[in-house]
């Protein structure tokens, strides 16, 4: 049977009559404020070339490792969902079965971030009135596949339909950054910057780190093998990403750790990890040194850091094997932050010209040490819930858990942090009306003025990001 | 004063009345499915023999760790309550006077689930219509009393009543399984399974690990002091239980850890622990192997594995040495999966024909570990919240934090995992309203749809136990 | 604009209306019984003397750490709050600059604890009917400097206002309690206990560690240095707290950490930490030592215990030598009980004439392992959400992750843990509340009955207090 499909307008609201009432006011002075979407992982090479995306499966499959983890904990192979393979294997290069493998499982998703994300998709992206089943799988190809063969399905159409003001990438040192520099070169007006990530010449468990850093050599004809030629290649590497209007670092270890080695310490560590394999624990110290060198630099350029913990990457080791990272397969760890970075904090916490905003992977952590933290040091502000919990109850529970201990103003609005493109306005729609009825249930409990409440739905939506992120 | 007691229609429903009233329709059309209780500690012996019950006491009140641990903890000796001394000691074998001993302190169970599945028994088993309470204990001692000698209060009997379909107990591989023969040879219908729970033969730390493993050689006719022999012996007990129609096997590991050895350092670690005392680090690492060898025979003859892991057993030395195990001294700790599990996910976490379902004592890990692993990968399903989390509060964290990242079908349903037989039925009642409750909750806030929540209040009732345990 | 201030008599109640309205009905039979505040930092002197506060600044903003660590967090110099430097820096001296810089901020509060605390006590304890804000500052500075200055806002008149019961303030062992016995001598009637914290003579990495033996061993004429003088004189300042009505001790190690060392182990280890610089494993198993210590003390004095493990002391160092301890850089860690209370459980725990009281700073605890070991063993009990956590969220947080397993007669009803007087009938304001709503929601989901519940609320409020410090 087929089933309509239908957005409401008060979904994601509390139920209560009063709650949804006063959430509904919030939110309808902030719903359409523009999108600031200060970091993500969309490709900047969608908006410097403007070619139309290949068909719906390239477009809402195939880069979204949320939809097809849960695919494939329920049986399917990545490679019936055209997932590539690095190893070379085959895999399904018909977009409409891809589609339908997808469609007919649309019920795994019930209760899930996706299920929200691709509805809003499908109703105010696309204008499909059916829900996606089996029996309407080819009718949301053919639509889907018909629109984007249209102008108005071009990246930079989506962009500015959508009302994004600007959007941040995210690329790594060694990235050449030549779409970003044809953004510019090509006139559009769209807003789109870098962000410095450099995990792959930071980090020696990386793959390629002692390739990554000849390329760096090469990049800035500095002697990336001495530690003072490897830390100005990384400055110099910073100034290019910020004359292209980067304002942000990112920095995604395995977990909080930070070191502030004496200097001599310091060039021994990178001599003995830019010359050979790293031991574990030489890996780990080499990444904890390098988060306070950035800081350190932060402090000295004004780039914001981002600090993104407590990722277990590529955890199945045959999906690593055969289709390589970002596929699913990163599993949350538990992790610390109270003895982690205190050494960097020691240096630089309370340094007016350091921000470093902090995400995690563990809930715990957020009443127990990051809200704490945040609500103590100057240098340091909350970024919002992440990845897993980037979703309806993972927003209510930061809110819940952050916010009596660091208040509204540590935190830093929202972020989106996808591949997907066409979600960037889906979350974010979550993301409004979440906070709005997180705040409804204080204005009703008489823990908050409604007046405050609006004052601060726009402040979490706009002002807080802009700020924070320095746009 | 004497109190009514009454089980409200929309007990355990949320209270904002359009919620309660999608959770209505969703219970009234589960609440009647027939019961799968597809994991517990119940007494084959019961329905093999088909006794009556001995007295109020014995049936609800001895056998129970909640209730006595409670009544323990507020300073009422286990003596007096008549729990049976491993060291001689004297105990209280009035059940009478055990019994006014718990109804003059029924008010510690106040917000408890243990008062829940109590008045559930008390109203619905026996049709007691006021509150127990020091007024009315000897009325309620009288009622049931006389009620546990009539034919209609027979283990059978109540089996029946209740609607279940299949129940299923635990044994050791060196349990003769004589009950279960009983019973499939008695002719009567009721479909009660063992289910395999080695821990004795595998853990290097049970009471009698050694001695057991004499008994296993004596039962299989095989030299249980090797390797080979060992496995086989193994190997044949699962064949024996699922003969018997036993389609799983549980595992009550302190730890979550597994390792996965070569074969010449496996059968040397066995060598070890099988000739004497076990050193701490060699029983983890064999417990931790032979995970990995029950998943390879699982994958083999097609058992169900359960893990159960993360209680610290027999915390309080007094009472262990009183009283021996199972004495509510059981403390759950901070659990581990993401590095523990890992080892056996390399070698079977992709292959189709594992089904591992993992428990835990450590809410923590729901959002962070659990969900994340078993929504990638194919061979891990998610056992509802357990045990001190078996309550309303623990089964609305654990939909609310699993939901999101593992969708609603890598869960598996509902377990009671009770000792206390006319638990179950109360247990499952708690479980349906629960489940209809949280999804009320998302029709309302529009997050699924009301004919998807009927499908999957079905699919949590029946359908997904039944296919997650091949029953 | 000008915004009125107005507590609304529902606030903090759940809005759903059914449930509101038993909340208001349990709420109004407790709103009036005294306050116990059994723990908590107040100066005696301010009641031994009855001296007036000095302005509005030093009453409600230098004293207040989760005032000031808010502010300094969003780049406010600690020194222009006038927070005193232990190292002689300049710091302003103007309260009315300090006031207006808080008061042009007080929007970071939104959400916060601390708003709501403010807020009360401006409205019933200074009558300010406006909202503080830029504007209204120089007002509230006027209204509260001039109150200060009556009779009706000293120490003693604002202790009976408030309908305090009985106060207990917290002295170290080297403290010569001289405002106690002032404010015995004075005839005064009000209740004001002290409560006996050692940790500045148990604990080896205390400031002064060594000098504070010194002075133990002047007050009590005992050789400190010898480990049974030390055991001695800690007995004789105990029993000089207890004559002086102490009923408790109170222990802030960095974890639970407790031990159960032989007497010549023990012994030895004295020395080593009473005779030179402790290293810190040895630091940690004095303390865990000590703690079991202090439990056999108990158990011959009667002296309930409590236990508040957990915080990373002055984890900002900067900080830390600027302005000393308690200044807001304290943050929480994660914490471990089970193993952790295990020597201390072994010896005491089913020992009735024990009685620990155990907070937390980690609430994943509750569940996992506060409730569980308070619904167990017969000497232990919880205390309420502490410090970060004594807040709306915190306490909805305690009540629904710890009373399912451990009930609510294994807690201690509300702990102020204040320094900060007027905030004490603010918070208790709070709790009353908060635990009002909770049991509100039990009643309407049909988990507790109405009667049940008025019952529970004078027990959270008043009796199981004064039966737990034995007050």
């Amino acid at each position: 049977m087929i089933k309509p499909l239908h957005l409401h307008p008060d979904r994601l609201f509390p139920s209560d009559a009063d709650t949804r009432a006063v959430a509904r006011r919030l939110h309808a002075e902030i719903r359409d404020l523009p999108i600031i979407s200060p970091h993500g992982h969309t490709d900047p090479s969608w908006f410097a070339g403007d070619a139309p995306f290949a068909n719906p499966a390239e477009l809402l499959i195939t880069p979204d490792h949320y939809v097809f983890r849960m695919l494939f904990s329920q049986g399917v192979p990545m490679e019936d969902l055209g997932v590539p393979c690095v190893d070379g294997g085959t895999i399904e290069t018909d977009p409409r079965k891809i589609w339908r493998r997808f469609a007919e499982r649309y019920h795994l998703f019930h209760g899930t971030p996706s299920r929200i994300w691709h509805d809003w998709v499908y109703a105010e992206v696309f204008g499909i009135e059916v829900r996606l089943s089996t029996e309407t799988a080819d009718h949301y190809y053919d639509v889907i596949d018909a629109a984007l063969k249209t102008e108005l399905f071009r990246p930079r159409a989506l962009f500015e339909r959508h009302n994004i003001e600007v959007l941040t990438t995210t690329e790594s040192p060694i990235d050449t950054l030549e779409h970003h520099q044809a953004i510019r070169a090509s006139g559009w007006r769209g807003r789109v910057l870098t962000a410095f990530r450099p995990d792959p010449v930071l980090d020696p468990d990386y793959e390629g780190f002692h390739a990554n850093l000849a390329v760096l050599a090469d990049l800035t004809r500095r002697d990336t093998l001495s530690w003072s030629g490897y830390l100005d290649a990384l400055r110099d590497r910073r100034a290019v990403f910020a004359a292209l209007g980067a304002t942000s670092t990112d920095h995604g270890h395995p977990t909080a750790f930070t070191a502030d080695l004496p200097a001599v310490e310091a060039e021994a560590l990178f001599k003995r990890v830019s010359t050979g394999p790293a031991t574990a624990s030489d890996a780990e110290l080499f990444r904890g040194q390098m988060l306070t060198e950035m800081a350190a630099m932060s402090v000295d350029d004004g780039l914001v850091m981002q600090l993104h913990p407590g990722s277990f990457r590529n955890h199945n080791a045959a999906v690593f094997r055969h289709f390589g990272r970002d596929k699913g397969a990163d599993i949350p760890t538990r992790t610390d932050y109270v003895r982690a970075l205190k050494p960097l904090l020691d240096r630089f916490g309370s340094d007016p010209r350091l921000s470093l905003i902090l995400f995690t992977l563990d809930e715990t952590t957020y009443s127990r040490e990051l809200a704490p933290l945040a609500g103590h040091y100057p240098a340091l502000k909350l970024g919002p819930s992440w990845w897993f919990h980037d979703s309806p109850e993972g927003m209510r529970r930061f809110r819940e858990q952050v916010t009596e201990t660091a208040g509204f103003y540590n935190t830093v609005g929202f972020n989106d942090d996808t591949r997907a493109f066409l979600s960037i306005p889906a979350r974010h729609d979550v993301a409004r009306r979440m906070d709005c009825g997180f705040m409804a249930r204080l204005v009703v409990e008489h823990r908050l003025e409604e007046d405050e409440a609006h004052d601060l739905a726009r402040a979490l939506t706009y002002d807080l990001v802009k700020a924070a992120y320095k746009l």
